[in-house]
């Protein structure tokens, strides 16, 4: 049935980041909804926050749209424009190129859930907050291309 | 603000479907929120059945992958094996290609909300109760190839 059990699907907190980046992110458990369902045509993850996890570093993708729809809990959406509270059946669009940053950071006192889909091309994409770049290839460099050790 | 407020995008029943598979989908009311927002990486709906509306006649895609969260209220997703309730937060897959055909329907005494996602390419599909296809250019046709009239 197309109807998607979650506890038959691998959830981790892994993240590619690199330290000190990696701590923000370690209360983000995520799963990969799209290979585990047959879709190839755009991504999808369910994301559990933990009180106090951040769904990434404040980002943006020069090359992919993503979309979120929440589902559980509270999390706050923060913006160079300041932060909006995001409920169950809230909804956002991040159309790719659009250099403000976003992220979740779970500020309440329990879980919080979403699912996020990306559709598109990697070409890369950066951070608001801090020194670090995504390249096409998925790797983490400062902003002036010098990888981190 | 990348939060969507549903109130700001049109909402419409409109259908191309040909009478009498018209009926079923005239308490369907939809919003495309891709154009809305800037997205051109895949396609999202959001959309409200009525009371008795149906999300669409019973079908699938041949070239697009669909993906479904339930946001409100109760539907009933129907395929070849049977009926399974949907309720919030269920997410359910629809990989392309896959000629078991899938609709939902609200059974229930209120309405209920969902947002539905598409990618991939058009390349026509099927309906599984009907005599009626789907072309690539988007036309619906009898089984035979013969236009509605």
């Amino acid at each position: 049935m197309p109807k998607i059990d979650l506890t038959a699907i691998e959830q981790t907190n892994r993240t590619g980041y690199p330290a000190p980046f990696d701590a923000d992110v370690a209360g983000r458990f995520g799963r990969r909804l799209a290979p585990a369902t047959g879709l190839t045509d755009f991504g999808v993850s369910h994301v559990v926050l933990k009180p106090g996890a951040w769904s990434s570093q404040r980002h943006w993708h020069d090359g992919e749209d993503e979309f979120l729809v929440m589902l559980e809990g509270e999390a706050v959406l923060v913006e160079d424009d300041g932060p909006v509270a995001l409920r169950p059946g809230d909804l956002a669009a991040f159309p790719k190129g659009v250099r403000n940053g976003h992220h979740l950071r779970n500020e309440s006192d329990r879980d919080c859930a979403f699912v996020v889909f990306g559709g598109g091309v990697c070409t890369g994409g950066g951070y608001s907050d801090i020194d670090m770049l995504f390249t096409a290839e998925g790797k983490y460099v400062h902003k002036d291309g010098s990888p981190y050790d």
